[in-house]
């Protein structure tokens, strides 16, 4: 099979899709989230969906989609941007059914598309089918290949057709056998959602990379990537999906099986970190208390002398919290977040950097004059924007400002659904910590170590820290032509 | 196979899609035109492609789209609404290639969606595919069920995913072979062009029912539904693609070969009647003359004495001039049309219906005062228009409204890609000519024979009357799923 | 005061004004059209306002807005961009009132804003006031600096405001009075009309430049620029308005004065050869008769020798009737238009002139090929439309082209609401008709006499002909700072 | 002058304007803030006005504009949204001055339009004129009624307008001394920003209601609401206007004086409890360390006994920390705000409420059970919200819910620009602090008294303090028929 692939236009987006300014893209960005609900007669799944989307939308901005079903009929509304704009009132009384998935997917400039956009939707020998999925497969070429042969077609570059393909080509029997049998093929993390009839199958890999809760509500029964989206709409959650469980949804109970063999645990670290929203429980973990305990643990091993904590808005307050706590020192809230400057504002010119650069995030040097600061921020991607904030802190005054980051140095890329590029974009693959700590202008860098983020954490065998460490529980991809772009980067930054 | 089917949700489409109003709605509906180029290097094969489906534009107005591709990578844009909405510089600009193909699709309110839009584009074994289609298969159930037999999915609801997945299933030798295969498993109407590298393949149906031209420009070779395109963008036209034929066309020529076994001929009469353009040229009758041939056989066979020819507006014009002129009697534009009143137009309520009718289409009193008028239009579908029409002139001054029609009476549905509708929609199909006449208000009212039409058209064995006679060249569809609404209800109609 | 404007900048028009391509831009535009209604209770007066806006689109598409008013409020909606454009049910549904104005302002690419959009609403003296205005004054930089030594401000830079202003400024008695007053200081062309509780007053010019009809609905009276408007949307037309006249429309009859003193008339001519509808009487003239008697006088000065005659589409129409009916010789249209093609198509490339020009107007070569042609057309600008005209019939094949003009040359820009550039571009102030005869190259090139006009018209003494003859019965503007940019430039080509 | 208004229709806005969802839009509205620039030649006034506004946004997200002068003329755009919607770089870029002035607009669902956008241009007798304003008048009606007579008319229904008019009207000599004598005249709240030619006119109300902030910037001067808005863009703040002073900014230097004589200082003190951003400095003071105070003094005389203060994201946070460096109590982040929540949320069904109420904001549940809390937010407007909060923290688990409000009662409307509506829908005006606990089902409730508010802000006497002791330093208004609709609504709860 050829290397091509094809971009699909689309028309102009209503709303344009927002997010932080790009002096302050220096962030990780996690892939999807998905949902899925089984509900009973009079369940308007796709209200649920919505607010259930909306609960995870910081995992995805940017597209979002839900497709619905009665049990006979599918309809399906995605597009590009975030939940708001992509649905209002008219569309979701027009999405009636009773059993739904949805979906959200992150945001980026380049190779976005509305045909990416998920759940993906298709008509094959057993009837409608809806995919989403959360996680990135590494053998998507292999299997494409071979779907290929059989005749298959693909219309978007997104695992999720491929994985869809698969069910579809196995279903002679039922879907839960097809289901089944492609997850098996599978190689890569992944958190997936399928809806037939008005049934909804719930799937975790074999390590358990990607989070995905199990819930009720008073009409049926729930699924979600993260424990807060249910939680949120006033659901209770029942528990995890175990890594390598198939948890089949329907309006009148839920079944399990196990579908894929035991391997070592290998659920994503920087979920802890960074992805997850604070009021998140995973494996029994509540996420803003993991992160106070980050704080406290840096605080331990440290031997900085400093007058005041100061959380970088909005990530590292759990963690600054935790530092101030176990430290003794107090915190304040010296830096000034203007959330109205997203992705649309329009860029200072080179003259104007001193305008632009302070909109975003802004010193109170009334606090910080003259102080010995610790500033606490999750992680360091490029180091970009740790150097405009250590500067902008110096030039309000600060005596000395010391950083510490909730994680270890992030050196590798990943390849199971975020968004971190090849290695040579991470200041920490190439640069010494001290190397680090003078390019930022810092008085003094601190990471977490490893240890200390699996004591913080509470898993210390469970974790994938390849982004870490290197080692990539799932493998690596090769000779992949249908993953996206930064995928294809990687394997060349491999060779 | 379950009979399900998906509707895809959209988000609002940027220009409304416009076009006559609903009081003039009684107007048949063509489905689709085509568009393809194989251009040298330095062909805007995207700007070529525009203008050609801006000059196709009358075949349909419900979406647009054009794929392009370099001969390795292609790029496909497509969304609801007309060529001028769908398409902006910055859009043509970014569709880079030397060939392409394009489609537009007739305008309606139900079940349209953005899916269904064409071409269809895919990845399949040979790499990347495009496939655009004019016409209508009435066998695509039974190739949907063998297809998904075969682990095929399936995520529109239109014909031309079924030819796709046809050519990739095909396709492990060449994609001129799959295609081949493909057309000799299709049964119904087709006009067809697919894209694959730099090549594009342009096919019609054994029977040549929708019109297919080839033509050259400086830059390559282009493939047009009707001659009109191709003379309007400056092209020279070369000849019809016979039934039952594939031209390929590449950079640097075009090939031909016999795909399909001589059948009998079944062009569409209505072609010639009311939807290709006037300055068309089919099977080398200028379709303008054969109209202007109907309006003079019309006056031929006629008694009635008359004092003014008045056309309709717009489509009635070519044959009012030809019967002016057999008959010898004065024509004048006594009906003036209202060209901004469209499909957005405010429906007026009961009380103001007096107001709106008069809006779209007016008549000048003056003229008309005390006059016996011929009035001449294309067809009669439901007959609404024609009865606000008659009593339109009578309250302006008529003295007698004689109506002469250039076509047949409708009785049939079309399962060939034109949207007549279930049989009972049809007014010819229930009532006489002298009830339609009571029901219409005309003083008289004239069809034309069906020998007329032959003898106009100058093709008195090769055309599809199956609309006027009810003698399905092509056959009908049976046991289909996954074809469009209007197919559904002819065939519980049928039963 | 200090000659300085305000250009008001406005967020991004959600239909694109659309309107015809540029090589076939060389047109006249009107500058506006009117509309007003005095119902009594019940009267959907928005409604009846948008049907009468969409019967004068013609006269104008850059932006509509009507203005109700149930005697105690006022609500107005105005936007850029045509009537289908600015008003949907939700917005009409809101415009609660039983009498109303409305407006519509032709379409432009430069100095269009909003802020000029009517009707002009505001709060006086005497409650709230609304005005629209279809003309163009020659004193209103006086009447502005007048009005501001008052105190006066202006936040548009249109005529309408200072007419508004004026009103405002007299009314210490009754708005009646104050109309009477303000129009005896306006110098130029204008039919008003002004909205003040639930009564209309509409008033025109002494010369009578710009039409005005009255008419009467079963809901009350109405006033439009044209006949046709009412008559359109099922109202009887009672009357022209009289030059001088001013008629108040209330819901329970209509009472007239003379407000201005009788000057010579001054209808504008190129109402009846381009402006208005066909089907407007204007002075007891049916438009579509005086433009045939127009073709019949070409005919009958001609003595030319040809074989076919070849309306313009769509404007040449009916003087083609005309000419061919005199001359005996046949009719047909061998030129195609797409409609389709407006301002929003991409411009072609150089390269693709050849495809571009063809687009919008095609002729069809079979029926040129080897005649002498006559085409008709309504008037000539610049030329450059003519001359690609011209050159496409050669192409197509035409022996000879003779090109008849409905109107005498025109060699004079227009201050009175017609969009006539400085005289520098219109071809005939600076060229004979032998050398736009070769510019253009026609075979041979026939302009209607000035007398030829008059008697075709049968008004010899009634017409503005300044256009054709230079002679400005209303006079011409001076120092002017707040009138539109092509009357500022007219100024300068005047000194 | 009759009791009328007009409402102008506008079109659909690009952007949807978003916000906080309504179950928490029990909230204080700001009505505006102000920008302006006097800059030397090259400076981009546009840019740095827009990045301003951005500065301001939270004090207004109704609608958003910005006028720029070259010296000569002046260029305005303006439209209802956010900054983010109004602007983008064409048109940022369109507008080309040195000098500017912005306003942003607080946003509600009711009266909103365009035309009340800010701010307002015209052409007066010195040439162009533009004004922004921050406050509220309450003898707009007297002054409206004056100007009319003198033949003024009002498009609008904006303060701003009128103020505008007033200018005109006094500017025989010079714009200096007519904005001098207009502002004698203004009885209410102002804070004003004039353009005329390159200069900036800077005017604060006698009493000081509003703030209004000078800085410098290397390009020129400029001056802002708040002081944030001045160092966000990387100006030097230089001083407060003082109340009463006009501040003349031209490229090349400032000049000051005093236009109103000096009366009792009346700042209004919810700039510091909420509206003013915590790094923005008034009278010398930050904000952010006046509401730590406010927390120190709830906590210094509190005799509650807890274990866990937990702020109110957003405006609670610096009060609790002030509160829990008083009390030694520990501070967590027990509450998840879901920012995505906005305006556009489609609100939940009632069987969906337990949804919808917990997706705003979100009680982490394993930090509150069985703790004695200690809340802190900063105002209660209906006591709505209130309720919610504390229902949600008991069904979380929490043992105990003390309640603790920064500011005292909110018992009295606001005339000068706070949108403050009738005292019936505050429930601070009907009912006692016991009523108002059992009410909101709170364990204690705590409001700040008027004198610890005044120690905590440290500006005992200068204060404007009227919604909560009812004390209108300015007055209060009557007989209005210019102002918004809250203001009307007022006047009737005042009779």
């Amino acid at each position: 099979m050829e290397k091509q692939y094809c971009q699909l236009h689309e028309g102009p987006i209503a709303g344009a899709v927002e997010g932080s300014e790009d002096i302050f893209e220096d962030r990780l960005h996690e892939e999807c989230g998905v949902f899925g609900v089984a509900g009973r007669s009079g369940c308007a799944a796709a209200r649920m969906s919505y607010m259930g989307l909306y609960a995870l939308q910081h995992r995805g901005q940017e597209s979002a989609g839900i497709t619905v079903s009665d049990g006979h009929k599918m309809i399906c509304h995605k597009n590009m941007g975030m939940v708001r704009h992509v649905f209002d009132e008219t569309i979701i009384d027009g999405l009636i059914g009773t059993s739904a998935i949805g979906h959200v997917r992150y945001s980026t400039t380049g190779t976005s598309s509305v045909v990416n956009a998920q759940p993906i939707v298709a008509r094959c020998l057993k009837g409608m089918l809806a995919v989403a999925h959360n996680g990135n497969l590494i053998n998507t070429a292999a299997l494409c290949d071979e779907l290929a042969q059989g005749g298959s077609v693909f219309q978007t570059t997104s695992d999720t057709e491929v994985i869809l393909n698969l069910i579809a080509r196995y279903s002679t029997e039922s879907i839960e056998s097809a289901i089944r049998k492609t997850v098996s093929k599978l190689k890569g993390s992944f958190s997936l959602v399928v809806l037939h009839g008005n049934t909804v199958y719930a799937v975790r890999d074999g390590g358990g990379n990607r989070p995905l809760s199990l819930g009720i509500v008073p009409e049926g029964y729930v699924v979600a990537s993260e424990s807060s989206a249910i939680s949120s709409i006033g659901g209770e959650v029942l528990r995890d999906i175990d890594p390598g469980e198939m948890v089949i949804l329907s309006p009148d109970g839920i079944r399990s099986q196990r579908v894929l063999p035991p391997t070592k645990r290998a659920l994503c670290a920087m979920e802890f970190v960074y992805f997850s929203r604070a009021d998140s429980v995973i494996e029994g973990r509540l996420v803003h208390e993991t992160r106070k305990e980050m704080g406290r643990q840096l605080a331990r091993v440290s031997e900085i002398d400093a007058d005041l904590v100061v959380p970088v808005p909005e990530s590292g307050f759990s963690t600054a919290i935790g530092y101030a706590e176990q430290s003794g020192l107090p915190l304040d809230t010296a830096l000034v977040v203007n959330r109205y400057v997203g992705r649309t504002f329009i860029r200072p010119l080179q003259a104007e950097r001193n305008m632009g650069v302070n909109l975003k995030l802004h010193p109170i040097s009334q606090i910080l004059r003259g102080k010995r600061i610790v500033i606490i921020d999750d992680s360091i991607v490029r180091g970009t924007t740790s150097k405009l904030l250590v500067k902008m802190l110096h030039e309000a005054g600060a005596k000395e400002v010391h950083m510490f980051i909730s994680s270890p140095p992030l050196k590798y890329p990943c390849f199971y659904g975020i968004d971190i590029s090849a290695s040579r974009e991470l200041i920490a693959a190439t640069c010494s910590v001290d190397e680090m700590r003078r390019s930022i202008g810092a008085d003094s860098l601190h990471f977490q170590t490893i240890e200390g983020l699996q004591q913080s954490i509470g898993l210390p065998d469970g974790l994938c820290l390849a982004c870490f460490n290197g080692e990539y529980p799932f493998g690596i991809p090769r000779g992949c032509d249908c993953g996206s772009k930064h995928i294809l980067e990687e394997e060349q930054a491999c060779l």
